[in-house]
C-alpha cells in the first residue's frame, strides 16, 4: 500500500526489454548510438515539431532546469505558481542553472494560474534595469494539485506571455496523466504556441527519463552544452534512449498514464464513499484528500505509505481532518486500493 | 570490434539482476529506500573511511564536479594534469558546480604528475587577493594515459598539498582497474590521505553509478544539497543503489577490472607483434599506441572503431604513424583481439 | 526643487576636502595605503565590533550581495521584506554574487516585519533537501518605506533566526537616518547580535562609499576574495576610504542624517498642513504620501523631480490621490521645501 | 618615488574640476542625469562606433568582465595570453561574470601573441560538446610587458578570430598609452574589427572610471543589466561621467598618456645608463629591467617604491640581477627619475 508517491511504483516490464535490447553487443557512447538518434525525431513527430531542439535528461529536475536556462538569462525573471515544482522542490536547481534568475510567485485555484493573474502579476513588475527582467513564464501540467490544464487556458497564458515577450515553459513531470485527463494530443499542447516542455517518463513507469523540448531549433547547441556542463550527457546514453524508445512505442506512454489516473479515479470513489472530502478534483493520478486523523491512524498502522499535506498538525484529536496526498501509478492494483480503504473503516 | 571506449561494452548480467530485484514491488523514492541506506555504509567499510560523506551519481561528469564543489571555493584555483579529463572532457562542469574556480594545468609524463612538479608550481602561484586562491589538487587515477598511480606518489602530492592548505581529488572513472593494475585495495587508497575520490562504475560494467567519497563527514549536507540542485538526486534512486549493489557484492568490481585489465595486456602484446609502437605503459584497460596509416585504414575499413588522438593528421601517407586509442571492457573477447589484430596484416 | 532621491544631492564640502587631502602624493593601491588600514579599525570601534571582518565598497547593492554572500551558501534562502531593496531594485545581484540562493518574502507593516511573522515563515518552510535551506534573514534600517526599526524589535528578529540557525543581515543603505530617528548608536546596532550590516554613506552626502561588517573575524579572507572577483576592489581606494574618513570624523555621518531627517519632519508637515495623507510614518529622510492628482500636475509643472508609487494611475480625475516618494537630504532647505509646498496651492 | 604602479598618482586637476562641476545642485541618479547621457555619445565618435552599446564602470576588472561576459557564455573559452590581466590579477572576475568560461592561455614574447598563434590554439582545441567552446579572444594593449599591438597584428589577430566564429575583446586599461605609443587613433583601434574595448582611464590619472565599448549595439541592454546585478551601476552615476568628461575633453587622455610614456622614455635611458638591462621594449609607461641586488637595496633603502618581479629571488649576492616593474603616470617628474637614478650609484 505505498500511495507515496509515482516514483515508488516499478518500471513496466516492456521497458527492461527495451533497455535488454540495447544492451546487446556494442553501441558508441554520449549519445552517437543510432538508438539516441532516432528517438530525438520520433519525439518530433509525436509533438508536430519537426524542428525543434530536443535532448534526454534523467531526473526532471534536470529537465526543467535546462530548459529554463535556454529560456531565462541570469538576470531574468520567471513567473511561476507559488506551489511549483520549480519553486518547492528543486533546492534552487532552475537558479543554478540560469547563473542566477528569480521567480515570480503567483497564485490560483488547484494549482494553476489564470492568464489574467499572469497580466497583472508582468503589469506590477517594475521595469528598468533595476528589477530583474521579466522573460519567461512556467506552468506545471498537471498541476501541483493534480489537475490538467485545458488547452485554452495554456493557450490564453502563451498569448499573454509572448505578447509581453515573455517564452512558455512546461513542466511536463506528469504530461501524459495531463494528456490521458484532458483528452489532448502531445501535438495539440505544442500547438498551444509554448516554447519549451519536458515531457516525463519517470513519474510514469520509467527509471528515470524527461525529454526536453525546445521549439526554437537554434537552441540544440545551447541545449546541449548545458547539458553537458551539468554532468547530465550519460556515456551510455542509449539506456536513456532504451526508456523513451519503449514509452513511444504503441503510445505506452498513453496506456501507463490511462491506467493511473483509472486507479486514481476509483481510488477518489472509494475514498468519497468512506467521507474523505476531496480538496482538489481529482482529474490524473494524484488524490488530495482529507481524512479524519483516526483513520489516518489506522492506515498508517496498517502499513500504507502516503504524505500528508505540510499543514497537518503532527497532533489533535481523533475526528480532525489531515490533508493527505495519494498517488497512483501505472501498476496500481484494485486490491491495493481496496486494502487501504479497508483500514479506513474503524 | 568496439574499442572506442569502455563506455561502448555492455552490462553485467549481475548488475541486471540486482536492478530487477531492485524493480520488485514498491520503494519510497529519493534514496529513502533500504538499498540506498546500506550502500553508504558498504562504501564507507571498503574504503575505510567510517564516518566519509557518501552520494551516488549517475555520471563520472557530476560525481567529480560535486567533489570538486566541495573542496573549492568559487575564488579557489585546482591543480590537475593538463590532459585530466575535468580540463579536457567535461565543457566547463567543475567551474559550473564550483560558481567559478580557475583550473591550473600542469605537466608530467604518462598522464601523472610529480609532487615535485606540484610544489614548483604552488611556489610560482602568486598569493594575494587579485589571484584565484590554491584550494585543490585533482589526480586522476588510472590517468589519461591509462597508467596507475603508485600509493606512495599519491602520498607525496597528498602530503605536499596538505603542507599548503590544500584539499586532494582523485578521480576515479577507472579506479578499479587502477587498483588492479597497482595491486592495491579501496582501503589503502583512502589511507594516503586523500580527502575526495570519485569510484567508478561506469566505465567498468555498470549502467552509469559513480560513488562520491568525501572524507570530511561534515560535507554530507552540503553533497547532498549540491547534488539536488544539479539534479543528480534521482527520484527512483534504487536504481542506482541496486547498481552498487552488484558491484559492490563478492567485489565484482575487482572482477570486471580484472577482465579488463588482461584483455588489455594481451591485446598490446599482439599489437607490440604486429609493429604498433606503445606511446604509455599498457598498465589498466587502455591502449595508446601508434599505427602505420594503412594499418588503421584496413581496420577502419574492417568495421573497428576507436578514436585516433586528437593530433593525428587527417591526410598523409601509408607508412606514417598515428596515435591510436584502444580501450577494452570487462566483456572483450579474444575473438575480437585477434579479429583486430588480423586486420592490421597487410 | 529635486526631491527624487537622496542620491540627486550634491557631495559635503568636507568628503571634497578629504579626497583632496588623499589625493595629495602617492600611495600603494589596492587598499595598501596608510589611511584604508585605519578606517577598518576606526568602524571597528564605532561599532564596537573590535574584530570584525570589513571592507569598503561602492555601491549599495555591492555591499549588501557582498556580505549576503559570505552569510548564505548557493542552496540557501534569505529572508526578506517584500519590498526590500534586495528583491525589488538589485536585479537579482544577491543571487547573483551568491551563486543561487532564493530569497522568499515575507510582509508587514510599514516596511517592516515582527519577529513572529519570520517565525511563522521558517515554520513554513519545509525542511529536507528538495527545499533551499534557511540561511539568513535580512532587514533593512531605515525600511524601504522610511520607517526606523526599534532595537528590541532586531534582537527579537536575531534572536529568532539564531534559534533557528539563521543569521541575520542588515541593509544600512540609510543607517545614519535610522540611528539619528530610532536614537540609538552604532554599537548598539551592533549588541543587537546582527551577524552582517551595511553602513551606508552614498545617500547620506557621500560620492559612493559603503562599509560592508561582519561580525566573523573569520570571514575577512572570503570578503576581500569576494570583492576583488567582483570587480569591486579599487586600485585608488583611498578615495574611498577617504570619504568614509570625512564621515567618520567628528561623527559627520550622524550630522548629515539629522540635518535630512529634520528636513524631511518639516517638509512632512508642511505637506499635511497642504492636504496630502501620509502613508508611513515620517520617521527619516523619506517621505510617502498621497496627494491629489491636480497637485502632483502643478508640482511636476513647476520643475519638483519626485517619483510617484508604482501603483499611481497615469491618468484619472483631479481630486485622485497618487501615491508620492519625496526624499530629503543634508542638502535641502528650507527654500526648496517652501517652494515645493507652494506649487501644491492651486 | 613610487614607481609602483600607474594607480599610485595622484588625479589631474582637471578631473577634480570636473567633479566639482558635476557636484553643483541636482542631478537624477542612476545616469539618468544630462552628463551621463553626453560621455556615450562622445565616446561612440571618439571611436568611430556610431552604434556601439557603452556603460561606464570604476574598476578595469569590472569593466573587462563585463565586456567579456556579453561575449562569451557560461560554456565558452576565451584565449588569452597567459600573462593576461584577465588570468592573472582578477582572481577569477571573468569566470564570475560569465558563470563558468574558461580562459586558454597562449604565449608569445612581449606581452603579445602571433595571429598563428591563435591559429595553432584554435586547431588544437578539441571540438564537440565535450570540450568549453571556442568563444573569444582577449588581448591587453598596452600588453602586460608594456608594449603596444601594431593595428595590422590586432587585426590579423581580428581575421583568425572572426573567420574561427569568434569575438574579439581588447583590455585596454592602458590604452592610452597604447595609442600614444603607437601613433594611432581610437578610431583606428576599432576599425581593426575587435569586438569589444575597455578604455582605461584610472590608470592614466582619474580616480576610477572605465569605458565599456561593445561593437553590437544590441548589447546595451545586456550591458546594463549585467553592470547593475553585479552592483557597478552607480547611484551618482555624474561622478563617473564627470571624469570622462574631463578625459576626453581637449584629448586629455591623449596628453596624459604623452607625459607618461615620455618620462618612461627618459627613465629608460638613465636606468641603461646606469647599466639595467631591459627585458622588454620601453612602449609606453612600464619599464621592466634587470638591476643588480646591491642597486635595488640602495634604491629601496632609499625610499623607492616599485616592484620585483615574481620570480626574483628573495636572497642572493649583490651582483644577482633582479627583475623590476618600474610605472610612471602623468605626473612623474624628472626629479623623481633622477632621484631614483641617483640611488642606483653605488
Amino acid at each position: 500500500m505505498n500511495f507515496a508517491s509515482d516514483n515508488s511504483g516499478p518500471t513496466h516490464p516492456k521497458v527492461w526489454e527495451a533497455l535488454t535490447r540495447a544492451d546487446a553487443g556494442y553501441a558508441m557512447p554520449y549519445g552517437n548510438d543510432p538508438l539516441s538518434g532516432d528517438i530525438a525525431n520520433r519525439l518530433r513527430a509525436l509533438f508536430d515539431a519537426p524542428d525543434a531542439a530536443i535532448v534526454l535528461a534523467a531526473t526532471g529536475t534536470a529537465a526543467n532546469s535546462l530548459a529554463l536556462a535556454c529560456l531565462c538569462p541570469p538576470w531574468g525573471r520567471i513567473y511561476c505558481h507559488d506551489d511549483a515544482h520549480i519553486e518547492q522542490d528543486e533546492c534552487g536547481a532552475p537558479e543554478f542553472f540560469i547563473g542566477g534568475g528569480k521567480l515570480t510567485l503567483i497564485s490560483g485555484p488547484d494549482g494553476q494560474f489564470s492568464a489574467q493573474t499572469l497580466s497583472d502579476a508582468l503589469a506590477a513588475t517594475a521595469s528598468g534595469v533595476h528589477s530583474a527582467a521579466p522573460a519567461a513564464v512556467s506552468l506545471s501540467n498537471l498541476s501541483e494539485a493534480g489537475t490538467y490544464w485545458p488547452l485554452d487556458e495554456i493557450t490564453a497564458v502563451v498569448e499573454i506571455a509572448h505578447a509581453a515577450g515573455l517564452t512558455v515553459h512546461l513542466d511536463g513531470a506528469r504530461l501524459s496523466n495531463a494528456m490521458v485527463a484532458g483528452g489532448y494530443t502531445p501535438a495539440q499542447v505544442m500547438a498551444t504556441g509554448i516554447d519549451a516542455l519536458v515531457f516525463g517518463g519517470t513519474k510514469n513507469g520509467l527509471p528515470g527519463v524527461e525529454a526536453v523540448i525546445l521549439r526554437d531549433p537554434a537552441k540544440q547547441q545551447e541545449l546541449e552544452r548545458r547539458r553537458k556542463r551539468a554532468g547530465h550527457l550519460f556515456s551510455k546514453h542509449r539506456y536513456l534512449a532504451a526508456q523513451m524508445d519503449a514509452y513511444l512505442t504503441d503510445d505506452l506512454w498513453h496506456d501507463l498514464a490511462t491506467a493511473a489516473n483509472d486507479a486514481a479515479a476509483r481510488f477518489a470513489d472509494g475514498l468519497r464513499d468512506a467521507g474523505a472530502e476531496m480538496m482538489f478534483p481529482v482529474q490524473g493520478n494524484q488524490i488530495f484528500c482529507r481524512l479524519p486523523r483516526a483513520a489516518h491512524q489506522r492506515a498508517t498502522a496498517a502499513g500504507a505509505q502516503y504524505y500528508l499535506t505540510p499543514d497537518a498538525p503532527l497532533e489533535g484529536d481523533a475526528h480532525e481532518m489531515l490533508g493527505a496526498r495519494l498517488v497512483c501509478n501505472w501498476a496500481t492494483t484494485q486490491e491495493q486500493i481496496d486494502a487501504f480503504l479497508s483500514t479506513l473503516k474503524g
